[in-house]
């Protein structure tokens, strides 16, 4: 197998619609690349748990942060078997008979182990999640603070175990129905992003940053 | 407690960021039918484990369906605990500070567990998943067909041990940085629906249905 896609294995393998599965190591990042929250899953006394969390791809790791005194992080890192999934609906499948509704989406999951971020490695990643912002964003702020790093934990969690699902085209509608007088078709959902809002009390004078104008618009 | 409100359990009691955790029952339900995709968490032999699925909120349940051959549903409700979240993103944050950008959201968790439709409630459900996409949408398009229904089992889960949190407003910056000559503001994030596509092959003369034009614009 090449580099170009992730191993198959015991956790990833995909045993319904396989049709709809990839490994492709472009797929997933691109998916992932997307997300601005991670479901993050975990077991808590035989108990599935789902924590929504704001994380981003660092190269073959997903980077999570949270504060170091609400010790979250460090239960999570502590050789805690995670599940994250990342879901954009992408369609609204209309088909001519109610069966073959469906939707476009695509959905990444990985099963992995997380480790704290050891401290010489904080400074990169504070840097890494302010930037998924926009680029550069980090470098026209008022940096983190020793302090604000000392409360920082981060997990870093290595892409393993993943596999990506996408669904793309027309709804799938039976032979027999085509011909039906009813409406088929896709409705596309798609995110947007609104125009810039200064908070409350922000100095006059201070123009929305070019890099903001530029990722999300004026 | 009034009725408004979910009552708090072990499950649902927020330990974090109290302060944004509410158990209003209009709010959890507004979050929830803003849904198209639920995260289902589960254990499977001690580890967590995460689907993406289309869910409807159905009165005080969640309302899931999926093929009988697959034995899926059949299994999420043979007495397994799921966590159901709903997250949605709202807004990008950015602080003065890299430390102080965060984001707004509402989301929702729900610890439950789930049973098998009856055959005499599937009817009815398979109007409401439908009908989910656009009212009234079961009555325009060819019904379901006895062999279809068959095919179909649906999995009801009560809305309990449920929590939602929602942030709203600006980023909070420490007071010392508020003069500081950083922008700080948010950038909104919201869903956008695309014109309705004809599927290939839709019969020539059929027109977009005026139900789906209301709901998603032209």
């Amino acid at each position: 197998m090449s580099d170009t896609s992730y191993p198959q294995t015991d956790l990833n393998k995909v045993k319904q619609t396989r049709v709809r599965a990839t490994y492709d190591r472009d797929i997933v990042h691109a998916i992932l690349d997307e997300a601005y929250v991670v479901q993050v899953g975990f077991v808590v006394e035989g108990r599935p748990q789902i924590i929504p969390m704001y994380g981003i791809r660092d190269g073959e790791t997903m980077v999570f942060h949270g504060s170091r005194k609400s010790r979250f992080m460090r239960k999570l890192a502590d050789g805690v078997a995670l599940c994250l999934n990342v879901t954009h609906v992408d369609g609204l499948l209309f088909g001519r008979s109610a069966f073959h509704h469906s939707m476009n989406y695509r959905s990444v999951v990985i099963h992995s182990v997380g480790r704290l971020a050891r401290e010489e490695e904080k400074a990169r990643l504070a840097i890494a999640v302010t930037d998924r912002f926009a680029e550069g964003r980090y470098a026209d702020v008022r940096g983190t603070a020793a302090n604000e790093m000392k409360a920082t934990d981060f997990l870093i969690v290595p892409i393993e175990n993943v596999v990506a699902k996408v669904r793309t085209g027309d709804p799938v509608d039976d032979k027999d129905d085509l011909d039906l007088p009813h409406w088929a078709g896709e409705i596309t959902v798609s995110r947007a992003f609104g125009v810039p809002r200064a908070a409350k009390g922000l100095k006059a004078g201070i123009e929305v940053p070019q890099n903001l104008i530029e990722k999300y618009g004026e």
